[in-house]
Formats: C-alpha cells, sequence, structure tokens
C-alpha cells in the first residue's frame, strides 16, 4: 500500500485514488477504537490540533473535536463569527499565531472558498479543510464513500447519484471528485438554476428526473436544501422543490431495494427528504455520522500520526 | 447496598431511596478525590460526555465538566440558544448525532419540561437531566442532600423549609421528592402566586409565613427568585418580596442557631437573601457547590463507570 | 537562584528582580517542551486552570490553554461578556464557587482594573492577571522580556522604546515595571493626548519623535492602537497617527538594523505598523508568540507545581 506524504487534506480534486484508499483502510482500523469500551489510542498524544471555524457547526465540529481526543491529541477550540470585519488578513494572521504556538495541524472552516489553500501556502503546519464557500469539504465526501464502500463492498462500477443544489454544495463537489477517482459512475440531480453550468466537464451525468435517476443508482446522496436560497429565489417553492426533488417514501418504493439513502445531516424532513425515509432501513445517515469520526481519526493520523509534522 | 441498575438519571421522582443512597455513599468517596493534590482517577478514561446545554449556565456546566474531567473521561461542550427555531426535533437529531460518534453519556438541560426523558426513550446512550424546564434538576437536590446529611449526619426526620417560587422551580421539586424519599418532612413556603394549585399532593406543608417555618426547620433552601417573573404579574414588587420572604439576618436570628442556609446559586443579594446571611456562618452555600462536583462524579461513575454503557 | 514564594501573579509592579529573573529562567526549559515532539509533561496532572476572560481575546487565551494542557492541567473556558449587569459582585461570585470545586488557579482577564487583586484578597485559589483594564498585563511584558534577553543577550543597560497608547495601554505598564526593574532604560513615545500625566514618575523618559527615538533603540515595542480612541476624540486621524507614529520601513530604515521591532498583536498593519515591517527581518512578532506559551507554562509550574496551592 501507499505511503501518506502530503501534509494537508485540502480537497479531492488533488488526491491520487491510491491516497483516498489509503485514508479508508486506515478509517476501517479507527472505527475499532470507537467501538471499544475505551475509546482512546496514545497516537498523537503531546500534538496539539486547533478546530477554527468560522461558521458556525455543531456536527462537524463535534466530529473532528472527538476525533482528536480519541487519538490523545490536546483541542483548541476557535470559533469566530465570519461576519466580523478584516477576515482575509485576519485568519492567516490568527493562524500564523496557532504555528507560533507549536499547533500541529488547524482545522479550518470557512464561507470563503480557497482559504484553506491560502493557510497551507503561508503554513509549515498541517492544514484540513473541514469545508471552505461552495468548494469543497472532503472528509464529508471521504466518510461518504467509506460508507457506501462498507455497505456495497466497493466503489468502481457503482451508480451514485448526487441529488438537490448542487451549485452550492461543496459536499457535492468533494463526493463527485471522490466517487470518481475510485470508478464510481456519478449522476447529479437537481433543479436547473441550481445546477453548475459546466458540470458535465466534471465527468458527471446531469439529469432533472429523480425517480429515474434514483431507479438506475446503488446510492443516493441527498443534499441538504439551504433555505436561504429560495430567497436568492433559485428556488420557485419549498413544496414545489419537494414535490420535485424531494426523496419520498413513494419515490424510493419505485427504485431498487438495495438503494442506499444517505444525506450529510442535518436533514430538512419534510423538503429534501421524507422523515420516513431519513429513518427507514435503507437510510445509512447515523452510519455515515459514526463513519466520519473514523475518517477524521484517520486523516488526523496519516498528517500527524507518522512522520510528525511541524 | 444496592447496585445501580439505571441507565439513566432523569429525576428523583422515580429514583428509589436505596438509588439514593448509593449514589450519597459513592460521592463520599468521589470527595476526596477533589481534596487530593492530583484531583484525578482514570474510571471514564476512554468514555466521552457530552455537554448539552440549551439554557445558559456555568455553575451546574462547570461542574460537571469538572466532575467528568476528573474521573478523566473526554468532554465535549454544546451550547445551544434555546431560542433557536426548530428545537424538538432538533435536540433529538442532535443527540442521535451524538450516539452516533460513540458518545457514552449526554449531560442535558433544555428549558422544555420532559427533554431528558424524549431522549432517553429514544438513545441508547446514557441520559442525565441537568434542568428541564420548571420539572426537576435531580443533581441539584442530590447535593443539596449530601450536603445536609454531611452537616446534620442524617436525614429521616428533619424539618426542611425550602422558600420561594416554588411554582417554577426544578431545583424545589427535585428536593421535594428526594428529601422525602430519605424521610424528611418538608414544608414549601412563598407567595400564594408562586405556589402550585396541587402542591399539597406531594406530601408538603405549605406555609406563606417564613419566621415561624424557619423556626421549625433545621434546614432552609433559598430559591434564586427569577426577576423575570415580575414581569409576569407574579410578583408585586421585588422589595416586597424581600420583605416578606428574602430571608434577612434579623429572620435568621429569631430562628434556631443550627438552621443550615442553603441556596443552588447564583444568588440575588438583597432579595431573596441578605449578603450577611449569604456570607455568615450558617450559610453552607460554597460547600454544596463543592458537593456538586462529588455527586457529579458519583452519578457519572455509576451510569458509566461499572458496566460500560453503551 | 531564588525560589517562587507568591501564591499569585497579579502585575510586575510589585515583584522583585528576582522573580523576574526566576519566571525567565524557568521559562528557557518549557520552550523546549513546545518544540518537542510529544508537547507534554505531567507536571499539573490533576490540578484544574479556570480561564475567566471578561474581554474578547482568542490568543491570550489559547496561549494560556495550551500552556496548561502541555503541562496537563485540566482547562476549564469561561466566557462572559463584560456588558453583563451586576459584575463587580459577580466575578467574585463566580471566582467564589470555582475555587470551591477546588479550581486550583484563576487565569482573569477584566476590563476593570484591580480586578485580579480582588479575587486574589478573596481566594485561596491562586490568580494570574491576564489583563486588567488599563492597568497591567503582566504576561505580555515577561514575554517581551523574554524575547529580548533570548534576542540581544541582556536586558540590563538596553535601550527600550515603547510607541503609541501609552495612556491606555496595560502591555506599556506592565514592561515599564519589568524592563526598568532588570536595568533597562525605558522611553515612552506616543502622541501628547495618549500619554498619562505624570508618566515621568515610572521612571521613564518621553519622547514625541519616534524616529530620534528609533535611532537611539535597541528595542522597539510597538501597541496595538485601539481605532476607537478616536471616537472618543484622543486621535486627530489613523492617517495622521500612522503618518507620525506608525513604524514604517522608512522610518526604520533609518534606526540601527539590529533594532528589534516588537508587537503584541493583533497588528494594525498600514495603522501603527507597516506590513513590510512587521513581517520583515527585525520583526521577532511570533517569536514574542511562540515564548508566549512559555512564558505562561513557567508562571502556571511556578504557582502550582511545587508546592501544591490550594
Amino acid at each position: 500500500m501507499t505511503e501518506w506524504k502530503k501534509r494537508d487534506l485540502l480537497d479531492l480534486q488533488h488526491l491520487e485514488k491510491e491516497e483516498i484508499e489509503l485514508i479508508l483502510e486506515t478509517a476501517k482500523s479507527f472505527r475499532q477504537v470507537s467501538a471499544r469500551d475505551v475509546k482512546k489510542v496514545p497516537a498523537l498524544r503531546g500534538k496539539t490540533v486547533a478546530l477554527l471555524f468560522y461558521e458556525p457547526s455543531t456536527r462537524t465540529r463535534v466530529s473532528f473535536e472527538l476525533a482528536a481526543k480519541r487519538l490523545s491529541a490536546d483541542v483548541i477550540n476557535i470559533a469566530s463569527n465570519s461576519s466580523s470585519s478584516s477576515k482575509g488578513e485576519s485568519i492567516l494572521d490568527t493562524a500564523l499565531n496557532l504555528e507560533a504556538m507549536n499547533v500541529d495541524l488547524i482545522v479550518v472552516r470557512h464561507p470563503s472558498s480557497g482559504v484553506p489553500d491560502v493557510l497551507s501556502r503561508h503554513l509549515k503546519a498541517a492544514v484540513i479543510n473541514a469545508g471552505d464557500g461552495c468548494r469543497e469539504h472532503p472528509t464529508q465526501a471521504l466518510l461518504d464513500i467509506f460508507t457506501v464502500k462498507e455497505k456495497l463492498g466497493k466503489i468502481a462500477g457503482l451508480n451514485v447519484t448526487i441529488v438537490g443544489d448542487i451549485l452550492h454544495s461543496r459536499v457535492a463537489r468533494s463526493n463527485i471528485w471522490g466517487f470518481k477517482k475510485l470508478g464510481a459512475n456519478v449522476t447529479v440531480c437537481g433543479p436547473a438554476t441550481l445546477m453548475p453550468r459546466c458540470v458535465k466537464d466534471l465527468g458527471v451525468e446531469v439529469s432533472y428526473d429523480l425517480e429515474s435517476s434514483m431507479k438506475k443508482s446503488d446510492c443516493l446522496i441527498v443534499l441538504r436544501l439551504q433555505k436561504e436560497r429560495q430567497q436568492d429565489s433559485f428556488l420557485p417553492s419549498l413544496r414545489e422543490y419537494a414535490k420535485l426533488f424531494g426523496v419520498s417514501q413513494s419515490k424510493l418504493d419505485k427504485a431498487s431495494q438495495d438503494l442506499l439513502i444517505m444525506h450529510p445531516g442535518p436533514t430538512n424532513r419534510g423538503v429534501e427528504i421524507g422523515a420516513d425515509v431519513a429513518d427507514g432501513c435503507q437510510s445509512v445517515i447515523l452510519e455515515q455520522v459514526t463513519n466520519g469520526v473514523a475518517i477524521r481519526m484517520a486523516v488526523l493520523y496519516l498528517l500527524l500520526g507518522t512522520k510528525g509534522v511541524n
């Protein structure tokens, strides 16, 4: 198996297939740790991880925090309001200060695309992108891929459909890169107003008909609908959206019984997904959450554990 | 001695006398831990405790956080604004996510009564109620009982008076259940507008005359007055309240010199309690705080330490 | 070498030269710890440190938090809004509660001068002043002195200039006390409106001409300009301030090439310091940050590590 060489995890776009596979393989062993009675290994003892979140987040922040703590790292939480002034300079300044305090790794979430790359260019500390603007959210895609692989045994050749607001979704973008690299066929489905213009250049198929896409899919990734988009007039009405692109039980009944239903959370039940579907037996939403901790432990471990970055 | 069998601590209403006594007994040994030079035992190493607070709180949150850390658990803090939308579903959703991340125990405070029970019904993780609406705040009552027992050597047969806003007080309700179960006689005292209608059904005496109640009491639990209640027109004026139901030194002088003065904190000095009384030699307010950590260590330990819940 | 005897670190005004030197010496060995692969020592295992910040702060809070965690202490974060009501009593009440929970040491930042002294008088727990009003910020001065000593080999006889809003700066005040005690000559420089009236009583020289002060200095401490001061009409315009008292490259070119440029951060680039100067080769701003963790580890260790305070 390949060895991990990168200092950062900024996106899946620039990751090799083998690097993705190494993360998945590493996550497998870490998933055991969280299932144990004593959920703690000393792998990152004496390392310092800073969580630098410029957007509100509970799940992703907690997932990274648990991952770091179960690896015995020291964790520093810094939550900053993205609406505060002088951002661009300020976040780099904050990050340089953290590095000067010998922080080994910075997990960063920011409303502007590219911020993790900027940090990476200026820092010796490792950087993990926990979501940047509309660009990428690589650990979310990695946990999605991990979950599908656990459930269906492989990725290559699978038909994966991503449904929702493709235009603004960093989860969609990371999943497209990741699943494609591992050989899946990816279809994106959603209203035309929420479809990026050159999305086909990413090597995906485009569908505006959810039911027929579901029939051909092994796995359906349902994106969270940002209700604010309606005000931006990307959307007619939530009811209209739910009718056309919401994953209802009746649509699900027409698809394969083996179709996996996934969602990055938190769900808008009754909008992009029916409550019965989200809680149903084809849903693996909570398993995604469980696997998220394992993926983040794997990434933290690969970036910090072996070579003593910083 | 009995063995602990429950998975959760939701209230004192449904706890057996023996279970309460087991918690008190366990807290005794943990109080030694916090008095040591090295305030740390490995009992919950590798366990994960989430503090999920939907009401602002410093004291209770810090007390639980210290209790968990001194038991070597990993602690996750999640503070959520109760004014944010979509609560009911959202807190269960958050809790299910925490459980999916293999969180072993959730300490929850919420403005709505019954929320901890809802979580308990849906979760395999252990749940501790850190205050739900006007219903119960069991660890507060346990630390009150523990403090009285330490000071007076017993609970059975004691005369305990609780004074203040009985109607809205979860502290009152938990203390009524707890002290009654251990054989104390409980009197509740306060303005008629702040007295629950069927309070006598709880097996307590009702008094509207603080001075005479104090004369007959071994222990007086002074409740914090929520000043907001005045706007709700439950109260005439703070001065009027203080005159009738505030624990002043002059009232105290007429009672027994052994009368214990207790308060869950933070105090409104000059309203429900005089500054001289709060800081006086009959006050055990700070001892309550010290015992609070021990009680919470005991509860965390009983729920998690022995059987490896989750 | 002297032994540490004080229970608190409230200011540099009342510290002996030998005590300052002991902290500097202790910090030297702790700086090694943060440079190691495993940045952790068990010195304060089982001790509890509370960070009680009544002013927003990321850097200082994180620096103390890292220092405490790398010494293996348990850390509790309490951030309180200084605008909340009933402060005076409330912070002492909060601190007494923390002490009752067997917190060993409280690091406090507060907008009112003297608050750490008040806490110290009422508490047996140790207190560190992390900045009180316009009075002192002793650990900032200690890290400044440490940085200068590392860079220039000594303090006695050096010419140190502090430039900016001397009137409102606790950093200035602590640095004046500290550098003077160790034998440096201190000059304060800034607009007349921002100069304390009896500043000469502190044994410093006063200058209103930055360029000439820089020419005579070994080290220049640039204070952060609080832009709010302009509204208070202490300042004409930011441009005017920058022109006269901003440290530009052109002013720097006229001074010694060995002049150290320091700043407590965060910088207002283009106001009190040019971006090229802040990032230039004479700037030791990030080294100050690194040394800050070492200084805070040293202080925490001296207050808690040897005698088991509390």
